[in-house]
Order: structure tokens, then C-alpha cells, then sequence
């Protein structure tokens, strides 16, 4: 797209640290863009494991059947990825392609090809030519370092209008993520693509553990448009250099070094779950959906993104109306147990409704005032029981329309 | 909305049959807009029965309450319809609103408040003065005639860009109806506001079991948005005078004259739901997708309603892309079993896929070139069983943000 920049776009991007065993490279292709980089190669040393979550999608890409498969096992040597082409419903030509992918990573690499995590993105139902990168491989395995991490981020992107990168970590145990997605973007249990580093020693069922955990309190709350990707992949890396500096080895869940390792696992995946929503495709405001009083977390999640899903809710927020009755709308249409006449809806600090009727002292034009701010918090209380949840989501724009009513964008 | 009416909008009105036993009138109220009709009265003679299905939805409003009450004796005198305000999330003025309004009607017709229905669309949250317009209800009763169909339908219209009417039945035995919908448009047991009036001598069972069937195949297979509104409210009046006429009264399933009056209603509610999709909020197209092979019926539906609903289908549609892989993908996110290298796509006669991957002749020119067409058809075979089901949609434009993300439209 050439289209402006997302208002939320960081102003800089985080400093990012070299992840002992890991190198980087990125190039450009010419698989569907032209003019910027399309595939990315990351190589890791032998000991690395990887544990991930892939979309629920029933039509889900080849690659994604490769990584479900690869992942069994968790040994991981290099990752693939390439943007322009998702290599979804490209039939037995695309379990082909995949399969040629990672042998040729293999041999520039050096390893197994099942060792080869691969990921594609861009347009489903093309087939995807290896031909075009296959050989380029070799160079990016002679090219990689441990800090191209910028433009590793850029070659995984589509639509995104930024590359999303996050560091966390104590310096003795840094994790570095990159990320793709600003359209197509509704969870079910993970969200496009995201991927994280760590030289973290580590148990590859400890790790499928805390990613999995993780998965649904970041990537698993996020929409922008209710469409849910093909190709969702969220896998972590790690290499086990760690222990090369003294880093105890994390075998298991008891261990502080574990809850240490986990936490910040779990922030990095909510920086990148967060940078995916506001790059979302079109928008101008960035958006938390609260959700009390349900019967359950489930039922406050499911309310939360009927609300966060509405066409009518996310148009009103685009017009910066406090629309409130479109909250009530969506909160019906949910199918979660409602108390009707004890609901409460308060947008920011400012009470707009409650206890089935608006507030006596609601204040209009104080509420548009606050539907002007960049950042919006909706906040319901359905007054039904102790359950809570929250999700993240972006507004509707012509903008997001333009994006998608233009021809094969 | 001053903008532009629905592509689809009917040249000519449908001529319009005098149901014995019904008179209507409308009138300006003022309630929200100015400059046209607000306020319906319909008033049916005594031995008419009400049969009915009204939204799902767990914020409804309080007229949906009151007539929920009323269709279980479904004995009927008047209906008292209001645009501009829907009454709903009004707490206890909304049922003291509607409470007043039946005694008003009540009063204007002479009979119980328990026999007046009544019907509110427009603003949620707002609530609605009865002392605008329950003083003009003995005018309207006074003024009710048995042709005023199109003042009547052009009443009850919010968004709408043209009043919906439709006419069916055999001379013998006519059905009149009339609707109201445009956004906010997603089916659960009945959709926006409909009403259906006939001379029928019908059992008040036989008729609530006809509009419920009729409901799943018409009502419920539509969807504009996604967005299921607090006040859908379908009902059938039937005032009995057919008898007087000599046809026989309807006491039994197995009648003849059941199946043909269950036909024409059936075929009645058709119409007026198709009409719905085609006022859809900002539309330029009017799409049915067609899913088989899927394991059940509701299975089936699920799929459609996944490719209907999804954001990104529908814009492609308005962009007239035959961006098939997004179809793909809302087969993929509807959680239904699917085979996925078995699936087939078509655009109209256009094969697009098959066997999971884009079929060998597929001609992307011939494909684009159909979906410039007015009306589209999209056909999934999902290849697991034997499953049927269609609905009907419209694609998303930039005018429905428009119409939506102005301050409270």
C-alpha cells in the first residue's frame, strides 16, 4: 500500500539485541512486490527449539501444515518467510512448494529440512513459485547477522504500514519479536505472524506451555476486522545460548527462571499483538473493550468482541460519536447472559448508562469530547456475575474500505 | 438519509389488495424526523389473531417485551408502529412508554390494551415521549382506511432509501405486507420490523407455526451487517373475514387451504426480506451465497453466513473482485468441517476452484467481467456431506461508513 502511515506508528523503533545463535537476512525477491524486501531467512545454531501456536482455520496454508507437523518434535534450524503470496489453497503444488522451501533452506543452512519452520503471506489461491527464491537461500545464509532485525520485520510485511518489533527481556535473558498483520486479523488462537527470539535453555514443552498460555491473553484478544487468516502463525525460538553465559537451563515450570523467562515472553507477544491492532487496516483510533459482571471470562470475552466486531459500533467510533446505543446493540446480539436492566457502559471516566437506562447526568457533549482522543476505553458491566475480560480493536474507515474494495489488494 | 435511493429499489410499487378487516393510517408525529410520516396506526376488526417472532436479542426493547406477552393469546385490535426512536434501553419509562401508548390505542380503537401490538425503530437509548403523538392515535383511528399501504410502509422507514411492500395469495385469500430495514440487519429468529396482514380465518397455532417455519427460510437467511437489532418484530394479523366471503376457516395442517395460505405467506416474507437486503445500508449489490456438501443444514448455513458477513468479501465485492481467496478464508474461520481439498467455488457459472486449489481453466478476465454484474451469486461446495443452505447479503461500501459513521444517524 502507499497509503499513510498509521497515526499509531512508533516514532522509533526499539533497540533491538543480538540473540546469541541467531542471524538474520532479509531481500528482496520480487515474489509480488516490487521495490522491497519479500523473504526473510533466519538461521539458527543446532540446540534451538521452538514451540508455536497456528490458526484454527479450516482451510489453513501448507505451510501452516508443515510447521503443525515440525513443531511435534520442536527442533528448529531455520525459518522462512515470505510476503506477497500465502500459498493457501494452492492444493498439492503448494504442499510441493513448501517442501522445496525447506530443503532449500536446508542445504544453504546446513540440516535437516524438517527443521525448517516456514511461513507464507499475501494472497491465497495463487501458487506460489519457488523459482523465484529458492536460490536466494544460500546468499541469505552467507548474509545473515545477528542484527538485521529491521529488516526482518519489513520483509514479513502486507498491508502493514510499519514493521512491528519489540525487545523484552533482562539484558541476561533478552527476547526480540517482529510481527505482520493489519487486515484479516481475528484470533483463533493466534493471530498472522509473529515471531520470537530468545537464546533461553529451555524445555520444548515448558516452552509450548508459556507460548500457548500467552497466546490467549495477547494475540488471542486482538481483531480488526473479525476475518481470521489462513496462515496465523506465532512460533517462539530458542536457542539455549544461554547457558554458554551461565544462564541456568529452564526445565522446569518451578523454577524462578521459568516465571522470570515466561513474564517477559508474555509482555513481547502483548507489545506485538498491540502494534498489530493499531496498524490496523484503516484506522484512526486505537480501542480496549472491557467487558464485567458476565457470567464467565468466556462470556465476558464473546461480549467483548461482539461489541469489538460490530460494523456499527467500530463506524461510530470512526465518527467519534459516543453512539452508546450501538454498545447495547452488540451486547445483545452476543448470545452471553445479560442482566438488560442492570447494564452499565461507561466510555473513558465518563458514565454513559447504567442500571438498564442512560445515566441521569450523562453528559453528551463531554462524552464526544472524549471520542476525540486517539485511545478509546469502553467499559461494560453486564451485571450478571464476577466474570471479566478485555480485547483490543481499531475503528472502521473509508479508509479500510478503499484498502479492500480495490482490486486484488 | 438525503442520499441516494437503493439501485434496487422497485420501479413500481406492487399493487396493494384491501384486506377486509384491516384499516390503516400514518401521520407526521415529529418524534425525530421532520418533514414525513413517523407514526403508524393499524386497527383490525374484532376476531383478528396475531401470530409472531421477535429478536433473540438480550437487550431487546420494551415494545418486543409487550408484544412477546401479547402474541401468546394473539388476540389483536391494533397496531401502533413509531419511527425515529426504538424505545429500547429505556428502563422503566420505556415500559411505562409503551403501557401508555397500548391505553392510548386502546382508547382510539376501543378495546383492551392487551390487544394493541406495537413497534418501535430507530435511536436506542432515548427515550420516547408518548405525549408527541398518543393524542394524534384517535385521529389515525378516525382517518384508517383499507388502502393507505404505502403510507403505512413509508411510516415505519428509518434509514430506508424506499418504502417496502409486497403483495401475495390467491384473490380468494390476499396477503398484504410491509417492512422496514437497512442496517443493523442480522438475523436471529427475525429481523427488523415486518408485518403481514390477511383475511385468513386461521387458527392462532397454525399461524404462529406458519411464521415460524416461513421465518428460518426468509427473515433469517438475510444479513447486511452482521448487527442484530434490539426490536426485530415479525408479526402475521389475520382478521377472520374470509369466512364472510366463504372460504373455509383454517383449523388443521392438513387442509388444502392451510398449505396454500402457508405458501403465500411464505412466499410474502420472501420478498420483503429480499427487499430488506436490497435497501442494505450503502449497497451496490445484492448477493446470494449458496453453500453444499457441508455436513448439516445449519452447518451449511453457519459457512454462508461466514462468507456473508465477512468484511472482506464484502468489500471485494464492491471493488467487483472476484478475490475468491477470501472466500476461502471465511469457509476457513466458520469452525465448520470442511474438506479442504475438495472444496468448489463458482462465481455464477464461473468455476473458480476445485479440488482444493483454483481450477486449470480459470478465467480471471470472465470472472471480473460477472461480478460487475447487479446481483451475484456465490456457490461453495464444502465436500464432507450432503448439507445444504443460502442466504442473502450486500457488499460493504464506502457509503455505508458514511451513512454510519455520522454523529448519530
Amino acid at each position: 500500500m502507499n497509503g499513510p502511515v498509521s497515526p499509531f506508528a512508533p516514532r522509533n523503533l526499539p533497540d533491538m539485541p543480538e540473540i546469541p545463535g541467531i542471524r538474520l537476512a532479509a531481500i528482496e525477491a520480487g515474489i509480488k512486490y516490487q521495490g522491497r524486501r519479500d523473504l526473510l531467512l533466519a538461521v539458527f545454531e543446532p540446540g534451538t527449539v521452538a514451540a508455536g501456536v497456528l490458526t484454527q482455520s479450516k482451510t489453513r496454508s501448507a505451510a501452516v501444515d508443515w510447521c503443525s507437523e515440525q513443531l511435534k518434535h520442536g527442533r528448529a534450524r531455520a525459518l522462512v518467510v515470505n510476503s506477497g503470496n500465502a500459498n493457501a489453497f494452492t492444493g498439492k503444488r503448494g504442499v510441493d512448494a513448501v517442501r522445496l522451501t525447506a530443503e532449500a533452506a536446508a542445504k544453504a543452512v546446513g540440516c535437516e529440512p524438517e527443521e525448517v519452520f516456514i511461513a507464507s503471506t499475501g494472497v491465497i489461491g495463487e501458487p506460489l513459485e519457488t523459482g523465484k527464491f529458492a536460490h536466494l537461500l544460500e546468499i541469505l545464509a552467507k548474509d545473515a547477522t545477528a542484527a538485521a532485525w529491521r529488516a526482518a520485520a519489513e520483509a514479513i510485511m502486507t498491508t502493514d504500514t510499519y514493521p512491528k518489533l519489540a525487545a523484552d527481556g533482562a539484558p541476561s535473558l533478552p527476547i526480540a519479536g517482529i510481527a505482520k498483520g493489519s487486515g484479516m486479523i481475528a484470533p483463533d488462537m493466534a493471530t498472522m505472524l509473529a515471531f520470537h527470539f530468545t537464546d533461553a535453555n529451555i524445555d520444548h514443552a515448558l516452552l509450548q506451555q508459556a507460548v500457548l498460555g500467552h497466546a490467549q491473553d495477547t494475540y488471542n484478544r486482538i481483531t480488526v476486522d473479525s476475518d481470521t487468516s489462513t496462515s496465523d502463525t506465532v512460533i517462539v525460538f530458542a536457542t539455549g545460548k544461554a547457558t554458554e553465559r551461565g544462564m541456568a537451563p529452564i526445565t522446569s515450570a518451578e523454577q524462578p527462571e521459568f516465571a522470570n523467562f515466561s513474564k517477559a515472553l508474555g509482555t513481547n507477544m502483548l507489545e506485538l499483538a498491540q502494534q498489530i491492532v493499531k496498524d490496523g487496516e484503516g484506522l484512526t483510533k486505537f480501542v480496549k473493550v472491557s467487558v464485567s459482571g458476565a457470567e464467565s471470562v468466556q462470556a465476558a470475552r464473546r461480549i467483548a468482541f461482539a461489541i469489538a466486531n460490530s460494523p456499527l459500533v467500530k463506524t461510530a467510533i470512526a465518527g467519534e460519536d459516543p453512539n452508546w446505543g450501538r454498545v447495547i446493540m452488540a451486547i445483545g446480539k452476543s448470545g452471553e447472559a445479560v442482566e438488560r436492566d442492570s447494564i452499565e457502559i461507561r466510555f473513558g471516566e465518563h458514565l454513559v448508562a447504567r442500571q438498564g437506562e442512560r445515566a441521569p447526568n450523562y453528559d453528551e457533549a463531554a462524552a464526544a469530547a472524549y471520542m476525540k482522543a486517539a485511545e478509546i476505553h469502553i467499559y461494560v458491566d453486564v451485571g450478571v456475575g464476577t466474570g471479566k475480560d478485555h480485547v483490543w480493536t481499531c475503528d472502521l474507515t473509508h479508509r479500510y474500505i478503499s484498502i479492500n474494495a480495490d482490486y486484488r489488494s
